[in-house]
Protein backbone atom coordinates (compact mmCIF):
# COMPACT_ATOMS: atom_id res chain seq x y z
CA UNK A 1 0.00 0.00 0.00
CA UNK A 2 1.00 3.79 -1.07
CA UNK A 3 1.46 5.81 1.47
CA UNK A 4 0.38 9.72 0.45
CA UNK A 5 2.13 12.97 2.27
CA UNK A 6 -1.25 13.34 3.86
CA UNK A 7 -2.02 10.13 4.99
CA UNK A 8 1.35 10.16 7.05
CA UNK A 9 0.12 13.55 8.40
CA UNK A 10 -3.11 12.03 9.36
CA UNK A 11 -1.40 9.15 10.77
CA UNK A 12 1.19 11.37 12.81
CA UNK A 13 -1.84 13.86 13.90
CA UNK A 14 -3.54 10.80 15.33
CA UNK A 15 -0.60 8.49 16.59
CA UNK A 16 2.23 10.31 16.44
CA UNK A 17 2.01 11.07 20.12
CA UNK A 18 2.28 7.45 21.36
CA UNK A 19 4.74 6.23 22.95
CA UNK A 20 5.97 2.46 22.54
CA UNK A 21 6.60 1.86 26.27
CA UNK A 22 3.09 0.18 27.67
CA UNK A 23 0.56 2.29 29.70
CA UNK A 24 0.87 0.27 32.57
CA UNK A 25 5.04 0.63 33.15
CA UNK A 26 4.77 4.78 32.28
CA UNK A 27 1.80 4.84 35.41
CA UNK A 28 3.94 2.19 37.13
CA UNK A 29 7.59 4.30 36.50
CA UNK A 30 6.28 7.99 35.83
CA UNK A 31 2.46 8.53 36.45
CA UNK A 32 1.59 6.81 39.35
CA UNK A 33 4.94 6.74 41.18
CA UNK A 34 5.18 9.32 44.09
CA UNK A 35 7.62 10.20 46.35
CA UNK A 36 6.55 8.62 49.15
CA UNK A 37 6.71 9.88 52.77
CA UNK A 38 5.48 7.57 54.81
CA UNK A 39 6.28 3.44 54.12
CA UNK A 40 5.19 0.29 55.38
CA UNK A 41 7.06 -1.98 58.01
CA UNK A 42 7.52 -4.44 54.89
CA UNK A 43 11.45 -4.66 55.23
CA UNK A 44 13.61 -4.28 51.48
CA UNK A 45 16.09 -7.44 50.73
CA UNK A 46 19.30 -7.04 48.88
CA UNK A 47 18.56 -9.25 46.68
CA UNK A 48 15.82 -6.24 45.65
CA UNK A 49 18.61 -3.81 45.34
CA UNK A 50 20.67 -5.95 43.19
CA UNK A 51 17.67 -6.68 40.77
CA UNK A 52 17.43 -2.32 40.94
CA UNK A 53 21.22 -2.44 39.93
CA UNK A 54 21.01 -5.42 37.51
CA UNK A 55 18.70 -3.38 35.55
CA UNK A 56 19.40 0.51 35.68
CA UNK A 57 23.42 -0.45 35.41
CA UNK A 58 22.76 -0.57 31.78
CA UNK A 59 21.66 3.13 31.83
CA UNK A 60 24.19 5.20 29.74
CA UNK A 61 27.09 7.86 31.72
CA UNK A 62 29.77 9.77 29.88
CA UNK A 63 33.05 7.38 28.70
CA UNK A 64 30.87 5.07 30.93
CA UNK A 65 32.08 6.15 33.98
CA UNK A 66 29.59 4.88 36.33
CA UNK A 67 30.86 7.66 39.25
CA UNK A 68 27.48 6.15 41.32
CA UNK A 69 27.85 4.52 44.92
CA UNK A 70 25.52 3.21 46.61
CA UNK A 71 26.22 2.94 50.93
CA UNK A 72 23.01 1.12 52.62
CA UNK A 73 22.24 2.02 55.83
CA UNK A 74 20.91 -1.32 57.79
CA UNK A 75 22.95 -1.36 61.54
CA UNK A 76 20.79 1.28 64.06
CA UNK A 77 24.15 2.74 65.33
CA UNK A 78 24.23 3.80 61.38
CA UNK A 79 20.55 4.72 60.64
CA UNK A 80 21.42 7.06 63.77
CA UNK A 81 24.56 8.73 62.65
CA UNK A 82 22.79 9.97 59.47
CA UNK A 83 19.53 10.94 60.85
CA UNK A 84 21.82 13.37 62.63
CA UNK A 85 22.95 15.03 59.36
CA UNK A 86 19.30 15.32 57.68
CA UNK A 87 17.35 18.67 57.97
CA UNK A 88 13.67 19.59 59.49
CA UNK A 89 11.26 16.71 58.66
CA UNK A 90 13.96 14.68 56.68
CA UNK A 91 15.17 13.28 60.32
CA UNK A 92 11.53 11.55 60.74
CA UNK A 93 11.62 10.25 57.15
CA UNK A 94 14.85 8.83 57.24
CA UNK A 95 14.34 7.68 60.52
CA UNK A 96 11.19 5.45 59.67
CA UNK A 97 11.98 4.14 56.09
CA UNK A 98 12.37 0.45 55.71
CA UNK A 99 15.54 0.83 54.01
CA UNK A 100 17.73 4.10 54.01
CA UNK A 101 20.33 4.38 50.64
CA UNK A 102 23.42 7.03 50.50
CA UNK A 103 24.21 7.99 46.97
CA UNK A 104 27.45 9.27 46.36
CA UNK A 105 29.83 10.08 43.13
CA UNK A 106 33.17 8.73 43.55
CA UNK A 107 35.26 11.47 42.34
CA UNK A 108 37.96 8.73 41.59
CA UNK A 109 36.21 6.78 39.54
CA UNK A 110 38.71 7.52 36.76
CA UNK A 111 41.04 4.39 38.71
CA UNK A 112 37.88 1.96 36.87
CA UNK A 113 38.08 3.02 33.62
CA UNK A 114 41.06 0.77 32.22
CA UNK A 115 38.51 -1.62 32.84
CA UNK A 116 35.44 0.04 31.72
CA UNK A 117 36.13 2.01 28.76
CA UNK A 118 39.39 -0.25 27.67
CA UNK A 119 39.55 0.81 24.22
CA UNK A 120 40.93 4.06 25.02
CA UNK A 121 43.64 3.42 27.24
CA UNK A 122 44.47 7.10 27.81
CA UNK A 123 41.27 7.87 29.46
CA UNK A 124 42.54 7.33 33.06
CA UNK A 125 45.17 9.95 32.81
CA UNK A 126 43.04 12.48 31.03
CA UNK A 127 41.12 12.42 34.67
CA UNK A 128 43.97 12.09 36.85
CA UNK A 129 45.89 15.49 36.56
CA UNK A 130 42.48 17.36 36.94
CA UNK A 131 40.63 17.15 40.26
CA UNK A 132 37.84 19.82 38.72
CA UNK A 133 36.94 18.04 35.79
CA UNK A 134 36.64 14.68 38.13
CA UNK A 135 34.59 16.43 40.21
CA UNK A 136 32.03 17.93 37.61
CA UNK A 137 32.20 14.72 35.72
CA UNK A 138 31.79 12.76 38.74
CA UNK A 139 28.50 14.98 40.35
CA UNK A 140 27.14 15.19 36.59
CA UNK A 141 26.97 11.20 35.88
CA UNK A 142 26.56 9.96 39.49
CA UNK A 143 23.09 12.39 39.50
CA UNK A 144 22.41 10.56 36.04
CA UNK A 145 22.91 7.66 37.67
CA UNK A 146 20.69 8.92 40.67
CA UNK A 147 17.42 9.13 38.90
CA UNK A 148 18.15 6.28 36.91
CA UNK A 149 18.14 4.59 40.49
CA UNK A 150 15.27 6.42 41.21
CA UNK A 151 12.87 4.68 38.33
CA UNK A 152 14.48 1.37 39.05
CA UNK A 153 13.53 1.50 42.15
CA UNK A 154 9.68 1.78 40.89
CA UNK A 155 10.53 -1.02 38.68
CA UNK A 156 10.78 -3.23 41.84
CA UNK A 157 7.35 -2.08 42.82
CA UNK A 158 8.58 0.09 45.63
CA UNK A 159 8.38 3.63 46.20
CA UNK A 160 11.44 6.40 46.04
CA UNK A 161 11.68 9.43 48.88
CA UNK A 162 15.44 11.26 47.34
CA UNK A 163 15.77 14.33 49.55
CA UNK A 164 18.42 16.59 49.25
CA UNK A 165 17.75 18.38 52.46
CA UNK A 166 20.69 17.34 54.48
CA UNK A 167 24.10 18.23 55.38
CA UNK A 168 25.91 16.63 52.55
CA UNK A 169 29.72 17.68 53.62
CA UNK A 170 28.84 16.15 56.88
CA UNK A 171 27.78 12.82 55.08
CA UNK A 172 30.58 13.04 53.42
CA UNK A 173 33.03 13.17 56.77
CA UNK A 174 31.21 10.66 58.23
CA UNK A 175 30.61 8.31 55.69
CA UNK A 176 33.29 8.37 53.50
CA UNK A 177 36.29 9.25 55.69
CA UNK A 178 38.68 8.75 52.06
CA UNK A 179 37.42 12.56 50.87
CA UNK A 180 36.96 10.74 47.42
CA UNK A 181 32.75 10.81 47.56
CA UNK A 182 30.45 13.58 46.99
CA UNK A 183 27.00 12.99 48.54
CA UNK A 184 24.09 13.40 45.93
CA UNK A 185 21.19 12.42 47.44
CA UNK A 186 19.65 10.10 50.94
CA UNK A 187 17.01 7.79 49.05
CA UNK A 188 14.50 6.19 51.74
CA UNK A 189 12.87 3.11 49.99
CA UNK A 190 10.36 0.77 50.93
CA UNK A 191 6.32 0.24 49.99
CA UNK A 192 4.28 3.10 50.67
CA UNK A 193 2.05 3.52 53.99
CA UNK A 194 -0.40 4.98 55.20
CA UNK A 195 -1.22 9.00 54.15
CA UNK A 196 1.94 8.69 51.92
CA UNK A 197 1.75 11.46 49.32
CA UNK A 198 -0.05 14.79 49.26
CA UNK A 199 -1.40 15.94 46.17
CA UNK A 200 0.34 16.48 43.30
CA UNK A 201 2.10 19.05 42.54
CA UNK A 202 2.31 21.00 39.42
CA UNK A 203 4.12 20.66 36.37
CA UNK A 204 5.93 23.16 33.94
CA UNK A 205 4.28 23.03 30.45
CA UNK A 206 5.32 21.40 27.14
CA UNK A 207 6.07 25.21 26.48
CA UNK A 208 8.25 26.76 29.46
CA UNK A 209 10.54 23.91 28.60
CA UNK A 210 10.77 23.58 24.83
CA UNK A 211 11.89 25.95 22.39
CA UNK A 212 13.03 25.32 19.35
CA UNK A 213 15.62 27.06 17.18
CA UNK B 1 -3.67 -19.33 54.11
CA UNK B 2 -1.37 -18.71 56.60
CA UNK B 3 2.24 -17.96 55.78
CA UNK B 4 4.96 -19.02 58.20
CA UNK B 5 7.95 -17.32 58.62
CA UNK B 6 9.96 -19.73 56.11
CA UNK B 7 7.71 -19.65 53.68
CA UNK B 8 8.33 -16.01 53.36
CA UNK B 9 12.08 -16.75 52.99
CA UNK B 10 11.21 -19.56 50.40
CA UNK B 11 9.53 -16.59 48.83
CA UNK B 12 12.19 -14.17 48.87
CA UNK B 13 15.04 -16.67 47.81
CA UNK B 14 13.14 -17.36 44.83
CA UNK B 15 11.17 -13.89 44.00
CA UNK B 16 12.87 -11.39 45.71
CA UNK B 17 15.08 -10.35 43.36
CA UNK B 18 12.30 -10.14 40.47
CA UNK B 19 11.47 -7.10 39.26
CA UNK B 20 7.95 -6.03 38.91
CA UNK B 21 8.12 -3.92 35.49
CA UNK B 22 8.01 -6.40 32.47
CA UNK B 23 10.75 -7.52 30.60
CA UNK B 24 9.62 -5.88 27.56
CA UNK B 25 9.38 -2.33 29.50
CA UNK B 26 13.11 -3.25 30.84
CA UNK B 27 14.31 -4.48 27.78
CA UNK B 28 12.83 -1.60 25.81
CA UNK B 29 14.24 1.12 28.13
CA UNK B 30 17.45 -0.21 29.78
CA UNK B 31 18.68 -3.87 28.29
CA UNK B 32 18.08 -3.54 24.63
CA UNK B 33 18.20 0.33 24.62
CA UNK B 34 21.78 1.10 23.36
CA UNK B 35 23.72 4.76 23.01
CA UNK B 36 23.34 5.32 19.00
CA UNK B 37 26.00 6.56 17.18
CA UNK B 38 24.24 6.65 14.22
CA UNK B 39 20.77 7.18 13.27
CA UNK B 40 18.37 6.59 10.41
CA UNK B 41 16.84 9.28 8.44
CA UNK B 42 13.44 9.58 10.10
CA UNK B 43 12.49 12.28 11.57
CA UNK B 44 11.46 13.28 14.93
CA UNK B 45 8.13 15.32 15.35
CA UNK B 46 7.28 17.62 17.89
CA UNK B 47 4.38 15.21 18.93
CA UNK B 48 6.88 13.01 19.59
CA UNK B 49 9.15 15.06 22.20
CA UNK B 50 5.72 16.43 23.98
CA UNK B 51 5.01 12.57 24.50
CA UNK B 52 8.17 12.16 25.95
CA UNK B 53 8.13 14.92 28.04
CA UNK B 54 4.51 14.72 29.08
CA UNK B 55 5.61 11.41 30.59
CA UNK B 56 9.34 12.39 32.38
CA UNK B 57 7.83 15.54 34.02
CA UNK B 58 6.52 13.68 36.39
CA UNK B 59 9.44 12.26 37.68
CA UNK B 60 11.00 13.87 41.40
CA UNK B 61 12.93 16.83 41.62
CA UNK B 62 13.77 18.90 44.72
CA UNK B 63 11.36 21.03 46.08
CA UNK B 64 9.57 20.45 42.61
CA UNK B 65 12.13 22.80 41.32
CA UNK B 66 12.21 21.82 37.40
CA UNK B 67 15.27 23.59 36.24
CA UNK B 68 15.69 21.16 33.28
CA UNK B 69 15.16 23.30 30.00
CA UNK B 70 15.39 21.59 26.31
CA UNK B 71 16.24 23.73 23.03
CA UNK B 72 15.30 21.36 19.78
CA UNK B 73 17.77 22.45 17.15
CA UNK B 74 15.42 22.36 13.83
CA UNK B 75 16.87 25.14 11.58
CA UNK B 76 20.22 24.59 9.56
CA UNK B 77 21.95 27.15 11.09
CA UNK B 78 21.54 26.42 14.23
CA UNK B 79 22.60 23.02 13.76
CA UNK B 80 26.20 24.66 12.27
CA UNK B 81 26.52 26.57 15.28
CA UNK B 82 26.16 23.96 17.50
CA UNK B 83 28.39 21.69 15.82
CA UNK B 84 31.13 24.08 16.13
CA UNK B 85 30.70 23.78 19.99
CA UNK B 86 31.02 19.65 19.76
CA UNK B 87 34.08 17.94 20.11
CA UNK B 88 36.22 15.35 18.05
CA UNK B 89 33.85 12.89 16.90
CA UNK B 90 30.85 14.09 18.25
CA UNK B 91 30.86 17.13 15.59
CA UNK B 92 29.71 14.52 12.82
CA UNK B 93 27.29 12.82 14.47
CA UNK B 94 25.68 15.72 15.65
CA UNK B 95 25.80 17.08 12.32
CA UNK B 96 23.69 13.89 11.43
CA UNK B 97 21.14 13.15 13.82
CA UNK B 98 17.46 13.76 12.95
CA UNK B 99 16.95 15.86 16.10
CA UNK B 100 19.41 17.74 18.03
CA UNK B 101 18.30 18.87 21.76
CA UNK B 102 20.44 21.34 24.04
CA UNK B 103 19.33 20.13 27.52
CA UNK B 104 20.52 23.44 30.03
CA UNK B 105 19.91 23.77 33.75
CA UNK B 106 18.33 27.21 34.02
CA UNK B 107 19.48 28.96 37.14
CA UNK B 108 16.56 31.16 37.69
CA UNK B 109 14.24 28.20 38.48
CA UNK B 110 13.26 29.95 42.06
CA UNK B 111 10.98 32.30 40.12
CA UNK B 112 8.58 29.43 39.11
CA UNK B 113 8.69 27.70 43.00
CA UNK B 114 5.52 30.38 43.63
CA UNK B 115 3.85 28.47 41.08
CA UNK B 116 5.11 24.70 41.32
CA UNK B 117 5.83 25.04 45.20
CA UNK B 118 2.98 26.87 46.12
CA UNK B 119 3.06 25.33 49.43
CA UNK B 120 5.63 26.74 50.89
CA UNK B 121 5.70 30.66 49.66
CA UNK B 122 9.06 31.38 51.03
CA UNK B 123 10.90 28.47 48.36
CA UNK B 124 11.52 31.60 46.28
CA UNK B 125 13.35 34.48 48.45
CA UNK B 126 15.30 31.35 49.70
CA UNK B 127 17.21 31.07 46.56
CA UNK B 128 17.14 34.30 45.07
CA UNK B 129 19.94 35.85 47.27
CA UNK B 130 22.15 32.72 46.82
CA UNK B 131 24.07 32.09 43.80
CA UNK B 132 25.82 29.71 44.75
CA UNK B 133 22.83 26.89 46.09
CA UNK B 134 20.64 28.07 43.39
CA UNK B 135 23.43 27.37 40.78
CA UNK B 136 24.24 24.03 42.51
CA UNK B 137 20.55 22.98 43.20
CA UNK B 138 19.81 23.47 39.75
CA UNK B 139 22.59 21.31 38.30
CA UNK B 140 22.20 18.40 40.17
CA UNK B 141 18.47 18.47 39.14
CA UNK B 142 18.71 19.45 35.55
CA UNK B 143 21.14 16.35 35.67
CA UNK B 144 18.32 13.80 37.48
CA UNK B 145 15.96 15.36 34.58
CA UNK B 146 18.79 14.83 31.48
CA UNK B 147 18.48 11.12 32.71
CA UNK B 148 14.42 11.19 33.01
CA UNK B 149 14.66 12.75 29.66
CA UNK B 150 16.94 9.96 27.99
CA UNK B 151 14.81 6.85 29.32
CA UNK B 152 11.84 8.76 27.99
CA UNK B 153 13.15 8.74 23.96
CA UNK B 154 13.37 5.34 24.71
CA UNK B 155 9.97 5.09 26.37
CA UNK B 156 9.24 6.56 22.68
CA UNK B 157 10.90 4.07 21.09
CA UNK B 158 13.92 6.10 19.71
CA UNK B 159 17.38 5.97 20.64
CA UNK B 160 19.43 8.50 22.45
CA UNK B 161 22.57 9.74 22.04
CA UNK B 162 23.43 11.81 25.12
CA UNK B 163 27.37 13.83 24.52
CA UNK B 164 29.18 15.92 27.36
CA UNK B 165 32.37 16.41 24.78
CA UNK B 166 31.60 19.69 24.46
CA UNK B 167 32.70 23.23 24.96
CA UNK B 168 29.46 23.96 27.02
CA UNK B 169 30.82 27.74 28.00
CA UNK B 170 30.48 28.26 24.55
CA UNK B 171 26.84 26.40 23.77
CA UNK B 172 26.15 28.53 27.11
CA UNK B 173 26.99 32.07 25.57
CA UNK B 174 25.62 31.00 21.74
CA UNK B 175 22.42 29.72 22.85
CA UNK B 176 21.93 31.05 25.76
CA UNK B 177 22.71 34.77 26.34
CA UNK B 178 20.43 35.76 28.84
CA UNK B 179 23.82 34.29 31.21
CA UNK B 180 21.47 32.17 33.18
CA UNK B 181 21.76 28.84 31.53
CA UNK B 182 24.15 25.99 31.93
CA UNK B 183 24.48 23.53 29.07
CA UNK B 184 24.52 19.78 30.79
CA UNK B 185 24.52 17.48 27.88
CA UNK B 186 23.49 17.68 24.28
CA UNK B 187 21.70 14.68 22.68
CA UNK B 188 21.02 12.90 19.66
CA UNK B 189 17.93 11.81 18.92
CA UNK B 190 15.96 9.38 16.27
CA UNK B 191 16.05 6.01 15.27
CA UNK B 192 19.39 4.11 15.23
CA UNK B 193 20.63 3.57 12.45
CA UNK B 194 23.51 1.30 10.31
CA UNK B 195 26.28 -0.19 12.41
CA UNK B 196 24.68 2.21 15.52
CA UNK B 197 26.57 0.63 18.33
CA UNK B 198 29.72 -0.95 19.55
CA UNK B 199 30.18 -4.16 21.66
CA UNK B 200 28.24 -3.32 25.23
CA UNK B 201 31.04 -1.72 27.17
CA UNK B 202 31.54 -3.84 31.09
CA UNK B 203 29.17 -2.58 33.92
CA UNK B 204 31.01 -2.45 37.49
CA UNK B 205 29.58 -5.70 39.68
CA UNK B 206 27.08 -4.86 42.33
CA UNK B 207 30.22 -5.49 44.92
CA UNK B 208 31.79 -2.89 43.06
CA UNK B 209 28.86 -0.01 43.61
CA UNK B 210 27.29 -1.28 46.63
CA UNK B 211 28.20 -1.26 50.70
CA UNK B 212 26.56 -1.86 53.48
CA UNK B 213 26.49 -0.10 56.78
Amino acid sequence: MTQTHDTLSDFEAQFGDRLVLDEDAQDLLFREARTANTFSDEPVSDAQMRAVYDLVKWAPTSMNNQPLRVVLVRSDEARARLVEHMSGNNKAKTQAAPLVAILAADTAFHDELPRTFPHFPGARDLFAGDDAAREDTARLNAALQTAYFIIGIRAAGLAAGPMTGLDMASVDRDFFPDGEHRTIAVVNIGRPGEDAWKQRLPRLDYEDVFTTV
